[in-house]
């Protein structure tokens, strides 16, 4: 019995505990795209009081899970790049958007855009790879 | 009266909020180079068992920013790209060696490894780029 | 008085001598967004038979350069990274669209795709970064 | 019997058009390493008078090929990064030494610096990845 992306993304986010510290909303999911959400804090600024780029990446990196994981085929991410576009400040809500954009092999390539909620400001933008391993997600 | 690399790497640690909650632990500081360190806890795993690789990076870009604001002149991140090259778990220690590679105007280019204490097995590879903004780091 | 895109592309094209030892022709021009094309010929190949990834590489850059000076202000490439999905072989069109995806002071990012002309297979992705130094582009 | 790198290197060398359009020498070669080399001629030039970026990265995706196909089990690149740092012009020499740093299955990551040969300025860094397929290289 196949399970359905939004059913492997909820067994995936109940195991991800960096997801629950950091407050990470799972949104729609479906084949090879998800979105995730979070809200900047005062404890996720670094010493330049706007969000670690760290965990703008991290926030992308998650949307990536949800995408790559959604066919129930363990996979993981072995490659990504991000470029910070414009600073996110406490109260800040974040959603990332990944969708894949090319496949080759058991490799894909993901493109995740990170947006100011309010306004869609663009805020980051990653693009990274992973590579399927096969085998029946997290239950 | 110009600080030290020390000074402003200690400056900057009181500040940062997710270096508290992730527990780095800042090391060897000098001109262009840091090394920092954090060990893995379950609360840093994703639903895969593993350290999240979002926090593995998060690790690595605290190295850079240590690094690129050592002279004491506001740098921050604009692009980074990471190779996870093996998982980490629970009970870890990573350590996050950061140092420039080369310079172009304001631009520089940082190379990070992060390697496993114990012995010094490669988790993962960053490259980034940082610009320099002037003005004194967080004070 | 202001050129054009289209005149400041002609003006690129006419001095890039790797263009014209490689036949590529230059299609539409738009501020920030350019579109160029290349025929791979036996010249282009490796020692595996299929156009060499460089060459790939440096029709997308073409491309980059035309879409990142179309506004008559000097730019040139600061770092870029390439995805090679798919092999090309003698006789594909490859056609390189390029356009601007965020913008953070005078550094710009870009997101080139190239497919093959016939089918649009995508054959590679790349992401690139431009520094504007102004100053009118080649007379 | 197994082919020496050298070997290995010289079939893929003989089988390269583009190296030999570009007068591209193979140097040293060893398993996971290579250094290759190449003289910027006029035709090797941009709309800017500076040699082109696409050729500076064929050049140190030609070093990568060689490095990784030194044991001659056949592998392609899958992705790569450049960070162009200086110029390069008409007469430099430059020189691109490749090194693997890190492995992942079949997946390497290799490192290469371009030099000037004369003084050995860093001209580009880049970070590739092969993908390890098998079966000999050319031959």
């Amino acid at each position: 019995m196949t399970r359905t992306p939004e059913d492997v993304s909820a067994a995936m986010h109940a195991r991800d505990d960096v997801a629950h510290v950091l407050g990470i909303e799972i949104g729609d999911v479906a084949v090879d795209e998800a979105t995730v959400r979070m809200t900047v804090t005062k404890a996720m600024t670094n010493g330049l009081d706007v969000c670690h780029g760290g965990l703008i990446f991290t926030l992308a990196d998650t949307a990536m899970a949800h995408a790559s994981n959604s066919n129930d085929a363990r996979s993981f991410s072995t490659t990504a790049s991000i470029e910070w576009v414009q600073a996110a400040t406490v109260g800040d809500e974040l959603v990332a958007t990944c969708r894949a954009t090319a496949r080759r092999g058991r490799n894909t390539v993901y493109d995740i855009e990170v947006r100011r909620g309010t306004d869609e400001v663009l805020i980051a933008l990653l693009r990274g790879q992973t590579l399927t391993v096969g085998g029946a997600v997290a239950i």
